[in-house]
């Protein structure tokens, strides 16, 4: 079976190019957009593996798969943007609602998730889930290994497997975590890291689910 | 130093009787409590290493630390029941916000924390922390091991380093996670582990942060 090819929305941010360069690495087609389409190219072309740029409309129309890698403050805008690209894709939000200068603090919008306002943003026709939020960029973007769990979340099973697996295939361990609703404690403790790192001099903290997990089929 | 004596409100239940139980096997002086005095007692004798049960007012008026383990249907109840008797006390919050049926999906009340709740319920003049939210209790009551973080929140600093001292004291590791608002994220987290443990066949899951944390002072 072949790989889907992947977008990444916000691609030349430092989370969305480093999920891309993973992907690449392990075999599939990726397509970074940016708002200009310039910009996603250079990184593009920075990054090799075959790795693509466009405009973050184009970049979704050519995904089969798509990862929105954006800051809080942009997604709304960017939601808009790829809206008519993405009617029976699998949208893998990766938005964290962190609202400056009070990062360390949850923050919770009052929808209960951003993953709930991307779902709201897209509505019904779109394979919503969401992921990636706990890992750190900057470690995401070395070839080390990184020892942090990919929550996954959405209300259809089949879609959550399929982003269990990217995660699984660049690396980390993905992890079936519940319906889009749950993402809300994934989303939360971003900022509890961003604290931890602080209070214990961590150079990017992650999270691990402890105990014996049998696979699912 | 002398250890603290601590009081476990709701000292019957599942959660409560096991941190007793470790406390008190680590030198701690505990007494549980419950809604009924002669339920405690016979708890508190059962479980031995000289553990004493009262009513849950007597109980929290005789600890130093009280820790609130009760469900999340009975903790504006059980609030009000020990509002009198811990001025200026370090008072634990361990209350889950799970709403049955469906305890998988993350239903954080209105006020954002079931710790914000408890915050509320209290007013100003208490020490307020919450905690122990990810561990499991059937775990917390067999002399194993267990590998899970204590998350502990609160807005001051020196009380939270008490409660990190609690988790430490019976074998878990107590982690500085910042202020109060942010026990929403281990408490939604709950829901997600509940989750993982069915789907996974998962005897217990829990958390624990990734990465090297410098111990602090």
């Amino acid at each position: 079976m072949s790989l889907p090819t992947i977008a990444i929305i916000g691609g030349t941010g430092n989370l969305g190019s480093a999920i891309g360069w993973r992907l690449a690495r392990a075999g599939y087609a990726i397509t970074l957009g940016s708002r200009l389409a310039e910009n996603a190219q250079t990184k593009a072309t920075a990054l090799g593996h075959g790795m693509t740029g466009a405009s973050n409309a184009e970049a979704a129309a050519a995904g089969e798969i798509v990862i929105v890698a954006v800051p809080f403050s942009a997604q709304t805008a960017t939601y808009a943007e790829i809206k008519p690209h993405v009617a029976g894709k699998i949208v893998v939000d990766t938005t964290v609602p962190l609202v400056p200068p009070k990062v360390m603090r949850v923050q919770l919008p009052p929808e209960g998730s951003a993953a709930a306002l991307a779902a709201a943003a897209l509505g019904d026709g779109v394979r919503m889930t969401s992921a990636f939020h706990n890992v750190a960029a900057h470690k995401l973007a070395q070839d080390i290994a990184i020892d942090c769990d990919i929550l996954v979340f959405g209300d259809e099973k089949d879609a959550r497997a399929e982003v269990v697996a990217l995660a699984d295939a660049i690396g980390l361990r993905g992890v079936h975590a519940g319906a889009l609703v749950n993402s809300a404690a994934a989303e939360a403790m971003t900022s509890l890291l961003i604290f931890i790192n602080k209070t214990y001099q961590v150079d990017g903290a992650g999270i691990a689910i402890t105990g014996k997990l049998v696979p699912i089929s």
